[in-house]
């Protein structure tokens, strides 16, 4: 008999004399003339429960298994009497796949500290907070893919092994097949220094001059040896780049993908973020629904830095034109003076990298941040320079070489055109969807120094 | 006024009055009284044909622009009197962004090697067959979080970065932040030798086991020093992982997979699956669509083997019982035995992995390999042995210690279930999918031994 999900048992639409469930007992109770027990199958949040009679070759069936264990119960689909769920199982049959021993099996019926569960993270996928992280992180990637489909974007795989490291985003990670101790690259896999990808933007761009619109959607890796809960060496990076576009059209479609994601989970995944608006950010669900309200705002970082003069704040850092902005001021324009997500347009060009278009006033580039409440910065982009006489000077401002640049150059040598993108940090849109503050919670296997366990 | 992609106005309803495109040139034609140019922005293979008047102010912007310039058409879009499209737009205004100097852009006109456009990889999107490609991958992409999303698959993140050499699946990359030369790995990021996923199924199993289904979709690693047209140093793999399933549940899952791919590129890439059936590989259409007209075939590798010995075939690998299935032998079978996909089910023990389901037979795992005309193996899976004491034996017979497993292990363990999972080369099925038979033509920049340029 072909197994039913718990997801949808629970959504039955008539009660039915005879079903089969698989799951894992996460709570059981014995009473006099029977036992409860609550399976959940990882489908949904929510538990189907059982009820196992006294007595009969099902209770045989269930045995010694409790919290942990893992059944295949075959029962009928009834009405429940009690509250909270429509539907219960009257258990015929229990087989009891693996037992998990009580005194061992770390996830007993308990609240655990996410430090605890960062040491089993093979096995908090099975508690109910990390099963509906990792449910609405699989909701949130398709919502990504979707936008940008039926915005005739076409994703892109850009290269994780990379030689170059044109953007300084960061320090990189050098791959090799060299033993340990071996010096002479030439004699490496790619006979050169091979490093992971900070950024794919440099290649979708090129993809983009010919596709049109392109999104990549992969991992990125930095070599930063700082152990925050903002910081992972391993996440996953969604970067747009459009040809025939400016600065508008990329706030645009910064605000529109953002807003889509947004939507669609909490339309998608109502009982998981439920969880996390009980249980670990209280106002969650409203937060996200006020952000849907509204058009985000939008202020050039010259008015910015007006508002942050003039705001009366003490902040850590001074703020004034040419300074970069900190977490505080992020945070302040998004928080306290906008309240909601605020798009930051037009950076000083000393601030920022050297492919970002340079605008007419010579002294800024038509850059932009999105800045969220809670978050700080959740996308980061730009029109792309076109010109090439202007990016080959900016080139060589930063004392390189326009030749190593060879192929990114030709992309403004040949049928140039205006184009732009972003980056947005995947872990940061799933924590600003959470709730969660720690990056290692959004990710299944996080990989921070000297965390590679798993 | 807002720009219209080609795609949109290729399928307008009906003429409109005025209208915007972008794209760069593919040809143009001058004649006496008006210049014929075709323009194409990435949204589709198809041009828009524009006709721009002679002695007009739009001729006069056109200028010189020629095969490769980028441009920006406003005009009329009107039915079209010519052959091969409805629709056809006389300009009104044409502005260039970008010329392309015919004497030195690289993509003139005329059909170019393949050998030749891997050179210039950051141009080859702006092709009529790079850009096909490239929209079937994206779409055939889509296709894949389409269908798992539709059977309840969780989208996961296995890591890339891992401490693990489980599975002996290939030759690893190394990842360091140490100079090259320096040798104690103590001093490294993680204090301990670092690689790039070779596979992502062991945290894939972890997370099965707690949300039920899941698939990952990742790029994945091989430092093999082999230069053959199959294999790249990177490439991305899907591999789904359903707990509470047998290996009869992964035939069904493969085979579904496989044709919800094929049946979504055929409808959502009509034109673009043209250009290779004309241009690439004739038949294609017609081969991908008798992959549908019939379920795949089933054998176990015991008949199999015997097929192949009866099959009065002089194969250059002789084959009986407990040899490995050569690319001869899997396409003898697919092309010319079944003369469509099969799936080969119940491997000798000897030649598959430690982590597979042993039969009661005791010689042979349930594993399967789905083998597809002209591809040889696409998809290789098993169900995973559960039984705890079983895999730790195999553990031991290997040679190695099953508490360098502690984690893999604590699955089986702990509520154990029955359950089973594969991996799909994406590349190779985009192979299928175009007829290619370069690896490295499916990949926008693919990474060889001593490719990494770009």
């Amino acid at each position: 008999m072909q197994r039913t999900l718990i997801i949808d048992a629970l959504n039955a639409e008539e009660a039915q004399p005879s079903i089969v469930l698989c799951g894992w007992i996460r709570t059981r109770r014995d009473a006099k003339d029977f036992s409860f027990v609550e399976i959940n199958d990882g489908s949904c949040l929510a538990n189907m429960q059982c009820i196992v009679d006294t007595d009969t070759a099902a209770h045989l069936g269930l045995a010694e298994a409790t919290t942990g264990a893992a059944v295949r119960i075959v029962g009928e689909l009834v009405a429940s009497p009690g509250k909270g769920q429509k539907w219960e199982v009257r258990a015929q049959k229990v087989q009891v796949y693996g037992l998990a021993d009580p005194e061992t099996f770390p996830l007993q019926k308990k609240r655990h500290s996410d430090e605890f569960l960062r040491t089993i993270a093979h096995l908090r996928p099975r508690t109910n907070k990390y099963g509906a992280m990792f449910r609405i992180r699989s909701e949130a990637a398709f919502a990504v893919h979707d936008f940008f489909r039926s915005h005739h974007f076409s994703l892109v795989h850009t290269p994780v092994l990379t030689g170059a490291d044109c953007e300084g985003a960061g320090e990189m990670f050098r791959v090799t097949t060299l033993e340990p101790g071996v010096k002479d690259l030439s004699e490496d896999f790619f006979s050169r220094q091979c490093n992971l990808t900070v950024s794919g933007q440099l290649e979708a761009e090129a993809l983009a001059t010919g596709l049109g619109r392109v999104y990549s959607f992969g991992p990125t890796f930095r070599a930063e040896n700082s152990n925050t809960p903002r910081h992972a060496a391993e996440f996953w990076m969604i970067e747009p780049e459009m040809a025939f576009a400016d600065l508008d059209d990329l706030m645009e479609l910064g605000e529109g993908l953002t807003r889509h994601v947004v939507d669609h989970v909490l339309t998608r995944c109502e009982g998981d973020v439920e969880l996390f608006d009980n249980f670990v950010d209280k106002g969650l669900r409203e937060r996200l629904q006020h952000m849907l309200a509204a058009p985000f705002a939008r202020v050039s970082y010259t008015e910015a830095v007006e508002i942050l003069q003039k705001s009366g704040k003490s902040f850590t850092f001074p703020v004034s034109f040419g300074t970069d902005l900190q977490t505080e001021h992020e945070r302040y324009l998004a928080e306290e003076h906008f309240k909601k997500p605020v798009i930051v347009y037009d950076y000083p060009k000393d601030i920022k990298a050297f492919y970002m278009k340079q605008n007419d006033d010579n002294r800024t580039v038509a850059a932009m941040d999105m800045l969220v409440p809670r978050i700080g910065e959740l996308i980061g982009g730009s029109q792309r320079e076109e010109r090439l006489s202007r990016i080959e000077a900016r080139i060589r401002e930063m004392g390189q070489n326009p030749e190593d640049y060879w192929w990114y150059l030709d992309l403004r040598r040949f049928g140039t055109v205006p184009h732009a993108g972003f980056g947005l940090g995947f872990e940061r849109l799933l924590m600003m969807l959470t709730g969660i503050t720690n990056i290692r919670d959004v990710i299944p296997f996080p990989r921070t120094p000297g965390n590679l366990e798993f």
